[in-house]
């Protein structure tokens, strides 16, 4: 398999830079700005997530003979512009949000300085992950909010394609679960991996007790033991019995997880089991997270809602064109208008540091900038100058306490999981 | 990159098999069936897709000196299991739908045999394949039934995961799509391609003139102008202009594409452009689709709605261990019920070739088949065996013309787009 990302692109990328090579427009200087006109529906905040792995994917993109001798093949271009793929890299410059920082309808998320034709090339890759990965952490953090300081693990992994599955671990953990059951992800990412044991296990064995005792056989009494395979009552009884007191963990996987978890608790304290931790899964989304909150469930384990975006599985950020030669350029269509020009984004937050508003603004020479609140910050941070990735951006680890101060940062109805207007206003500043 | 798919998988795979490496109960024959209690939220008919890729990705599936390095490094399993592991090929026998297949709640999509130990650790990664391409292909067919015989085209990879927008426009090219807008499916799967320009590369030139002038001398006369950059009907007249009446097709990606296809296909006659073709895009979904019955549109550019299942991303299959050393298991908790015991199916139809029924029945020794009448089939076809890919197996081509001829025997109802019940019932047979 090739580590080329250079053909994870849309065909009309490559005829677009066949003809401006043509033309001589290729090599115009030009801005292409990534934003997203709309949250998802009653969405309070985006979650800026992926943008890591844009530059990986970024660092990737090259023609090898494989891929010119598919472009050649197939004659999606011509032979000038095969000979300019074979030399390609991206030697231009990239600004952005960090990843973990969050947005709002039209915050310049990224921002691609370089010719049309080095450009022009990248927008499928780009809007790919930061669609996928920032509509996965948008959904995750939600979660994170919801489980309220309680264990949240990501096992979604079946449920969504099986790469898409690394890259949500990945973008869980940013919005702050606890682990991912997903073992690339581990490799991948270093993100912490866990599991245990499913039903089939259980039903593998004899008895759930022969499969119980073989389990803490293996992973120890610290284990987390699958006790609805049967009858939960019974399973508890069995699961005490066969590891102790000391049993790590419960797991319910099915059933109304609320009522049963309260049984649970009550079984397991009269059982002198008081430490043994109980895990609810199955179908969870942040909605019923959030119905959890009064039971005594320590720890979730959300698969679906997750890996789908809970709802709203792409992000719908768009890659436009915004600045040729230094002159802004904007479509002009009925209902998909678009602002054109360069444009950086701050940030205000009163003095009590909850934020008021994201003030949009042009770069270009002779605009004025807003003047700054001695709280109010810029939003973007470089990330690729001359085609290098900067030296010391921010880890995974960073950008997941990022969005964990940034949402103490809205305004308390931000954080509502009801459907609402954006927490805090866009504003576009103008001279 | 590592070929190997052996991490796409959770956590829980690995420590179950080092459990029932320990105890014995690893090395016991098993069933493991892949099903879906229920289609997506009114939903008519299911299409099984990834069935090849499942097949590559299981021979694919081998530990080799990174995986077993990472396992080691986080004591994921013990020093037994990674030695078990590293000489680990699945060996033993799938049976299952072929791609293209419809399915309902309950057809046993693919049935995995083999040693507890060797089927249990493909549970993640067939169901994160089979899932979504299930999920896009089903979404897919509704669209291509709604385009009526247009060309429909798939350009939705900038709205999904990078991997995903590949495995995407496979789906999408089984479920009847004329071509997809991504390179790499093109090279991976032989899917033609196709694509012209984006907004951006008008905007980058000093006009649209010039844009139009650059496409057509690189492109030629044949190609696809998009005319919405600015004024639609300016762009329409200057689109022929530049072209002549010879010009392939003119492109509309905003707006209400109904009433400005038809003002389009007037325009073009009247400019004696009477065989230019147009081509609609921009959040078109089956429904939308559906809606342009009517209207002068010689294709559809679809995007996101495919690529997320439009409102069903993830098929909801499960992988449930069924029979163990020939002896059905099932779960048994409130609301999860599982039918133990290995099955198959039959599809039943009427003489008229209609479809009736999907009649699911135990295999076990035995157990009574069901009578077949002369228009019945059996639905699974081999796909391994001793773990190695049957001869002969369909090709993505026979797949799709699986699906053009199944979705035709379904009952009429069985077509609507509205929310009902599956198009035909399940029945479980018993002796």
């Amino acid at each position: 398999m090739s580590t080329s990302t250079a053909l994870l692109t849309d065909h009309y990328e490559l005829t677009m830079l066949s003809s401006a090579l043509r033309d001589g427009t290729a090599h115009r200087p030009c801005t292409f700005e990534v934003f997203t006109r709309r949250l998802p529906d009653g969405r309070r905040y985006g979650v800026t997530g992926g943008t890591g792995r844009v530059l990986d994917a970024i660092e990737n993109f090259t023609f090898g003979e494989a891929e010119l001798a598919q472009l050649a093949e197939h004659r999606v271009v011509d032979e000038e512009t095969l000979a300019w793929l074979r030399d390609y890299r991206f030697q231009g410059q990239i600004d952005g949000y960090p990843e973990g920082e969050l947005f709002f309808p039209g915050s310049p998320l990224l921002t691609v300085r370089g010719t049309f034709a080095e450009a022009v090339v990248l927008e499928t890759l780009v809007l790919s992950i930061l669609n996928h990965d920032s509509a996965i952490a948008a959904a995750g953090a939600r979660m994170v909010s919801a489980a309220n300081g309680r264990r949240i693990i990501e096992m979604g992994s079946r449920r969504t394609h099986e790469e898409s599955a690394v890259a949500s671990a990945r973008a869980a953990y940013l919005a702050g679960f606890t682990a991912t059951s997903n073992l690339e992800a581990g490799r991948r990412y270093g993100i912490p991996t866990t599991g245990t044991a499913a039903h089939a296990f259980t039903l593998l064995h004899d008895s759930e007790r022969s499969a119980f005792e073989s389990q803490i056989a293996a992973l120890g009494t610290g284990t987390t033991l699958l006790v609805d395979t049967y009858d939960i009552t019974r399973g508890i009884e069995l699961a005490v019995e066969v590891a102790g007191p000391e049993l790590g963990a419960v797991r319910i996987d099915s059933g109304d997880v609320g009522v049963l978890a309260r049984q649970a608790r009550e079984q397991l304290d009269a059982l002198g089991a008081k430490n043994t931790r109980i895990v609810v899964s199955g179908d969870l989304d942040e909605y019923a997270i959030a119905a959890l909150r009064a039971e005594p469930v320590d720890g979730y384990g959300v698969g679906t809602s997750l890996v789908t975006g809970s709802g709203a599985p792409t992000a719908e950020m768009v890659y436009k064109l915004v600045e040729v030669e230094g002159r802004p350029v904007a479509k002009r269509s009925s209902h998909k208008e678009s602002r054109g020009g360069r444009k950086a984004a701050v940030r205000r937050y009163k003095d009590t540091g909850t934020a008021v508003e994201e003030v949009i603004f042009q770069t270009a020479p002779g605009a004025s900038e807003p003047v700054l609140g001695p709280h109010d910050r810029f939003l973007q941070i470089p990330l690729m100058r001359d085609g290098k990735r900067v030296a010391d951006l921010p880890t995974l680890e960073d950008d997941r306490q990022r969005l964990r101060h940034a949402l103490v940062t809205l305004p308390w109805e931000g954080l509502k999981l009801s459907h609402g207007e954006p927490a805090i206003p866009t504003t576009f500043h103008t001279a």
